[in-house]
């Protein structure tokens, strides 16, 4: 049976993505991203599913670290969730018995505006993610967690009110990890991570242009700083198309050859909701 | 007398930044990235310090969000601060009686190495900010928090230990906003974020070509997803020199002839350390 491993606990998104990409695989969770990736290299697990960009958040720093900087993982594929918070108790509890409020505080400033709305007498307590929110909750009185209705599953929780991130907009982008990406489906997509010399004006415009001149679209550009500096930027670069086709091929070749650190993240599957 | 708005509570490093920036000024303290916007832009405050940025985690999404879309306020100055982590306990209490660590999720994954060389058996338990851990843990027995040397003194609580991050690179920038930008001063930054039709590939490059033809280095390019889909980007990019230079201007209003979204975040001092 096929393993995946995730950045758990059970009823994180992320198991949730998980279990969107491989229905019947068996789960295993781990702590953190590196212990993620180590499962992976260390082949206790088949492939890793860590969370890589929020619609609200940006990219998520560690994902892109390990994938970067520790380890020779590439990306096999691209699940994309929408984040929907629901408000959760201890069956039993009703909205108005709530006076505390627990929740990863990236979930609190997400549903700010709903719980000024309606509970705006409650505290607020900040928990390691949103899945230990709800595991917490399960034990106290008049505590209500923010959490995916799958961890309310997972604990035995009840869910009080779907929905109630302040953007409709609230999606992330995950990503599985393995150690072959995926072969061509004709509607792919392909991540890069270079740097280039900082010294004179226009570098990185000539490094683009090898994909502009082949009429290759760019999804997405970041540049990150470094660990070292401030001031030192890895590029990070998604286009359209598969390594293996003859003009990708060619331009991340001439990249190559105008870039101090080169490493291509892997080919995969276009999401259709990416 | 200048009154700074900052993101609080008092001790955090975005109120160190507001001390090293303007250290006659009155510090006012705000709960939010949004709050310390709206009280620069009511007139509150005659200016406003937030983080935007961390060698370590990468953009903060909340501070870009405000001034990309919620504020007409621009940057006036940059301040990059060495984020240096300690352990802090109330008066008297000993590593050895350490059971619990405080902090905030972020600040307990960049210790992560120290508490499990150092404090193997605690367990963790996540605050809204560093400052609050501090807080927290003066009411408490057997507790440690993460924070800064500024947030032990605040609280009068004590610092057993000094940089306890995992990595001696974690610098974070701050910026200070007002409703106008800074003076020309002969060695300078601009910032600008923008966005261009995604529909053909090369449209980033040509706007990049307006650069680099002037000879205009840039110190950063970050694409963010827009909030409305993760499908299309937002472009910010740093650049070398004023606004007002002529080379500057010229290659401004050449990209706004080609932007759909345009707006200059402001020129302001280059930091010695950025």
């Amino acid at each position: 049976m096929t393993r995946v491993a995730y950045l758990g606990p059970p009823g994180t998104f992320t198991e949730e993505a998980a279990l969107l990409y491989l229905p019947a695989a068996e789960r295993l969770s781990f702590p953190s991203e590196s212990a993620v990736v180590d499962a992976v290299e260390s082949e206790d697990a088949d492939v890793g599913v860590l969370a890589i960009e929020n619609s609200l958040e940006g990219s998520v720093t560690r994902t892109l670290d390990a994938l970067i900087h520790e380890s020779a993982l590439v990306i096999r594929r691209e699940i994309v969730l929408p984040i929907e918070h629901c408000l959760i108790t201890r069956p039993g509890t009703a909205i108005a018995d709530v006076r505390t409020v627990h929740a990863h505080p990236q979930a609190l400033s997400q549903c700010r505006r709903f719980i000024e709305r309606v509970l705006p007498e409650a505290a607020q307590q900040a928990s390691l993610s949103n899945a230990a929110a709800v595991e917490e909750i399960m034990r106290r009185e008049g505590a209500a967690a923010i959490g995916s209705a799958r961890a309310a599953d997972v604990y035995g929780a009840e869910v009080l009110e779907t929905n109630i991130q302040d953007s409709p907009h609230n999606r992330t982008r995950f990503v599985a990890l393995a150690p072959t990406d995926c072969e061509r489906t004709g509607r792919d997509k392909t991540s890069l991570a270079f740097t280039v010399a900082h010294d004179r004006p226009g570098t990185l415009v000539e490094v683009l242009h090898e994909f502009s001149d082949r009429r290759i679209s760019l999804t997405k550009i970041e540049s990150r700083p470094s660990r070292e500096n401030l001031g030192i930027y890895i590029f990070l670069v998604d286009m359209e198309g598969h390594r293996t086709e003859p003009e990708v091929a060619e331009a991340l070749a001439a990249v190559q050859a105008k870039a101090q650190f080169f490493r291509i993240l892997g080919s995969y599957p276009r999401s259709g909701d990416a």
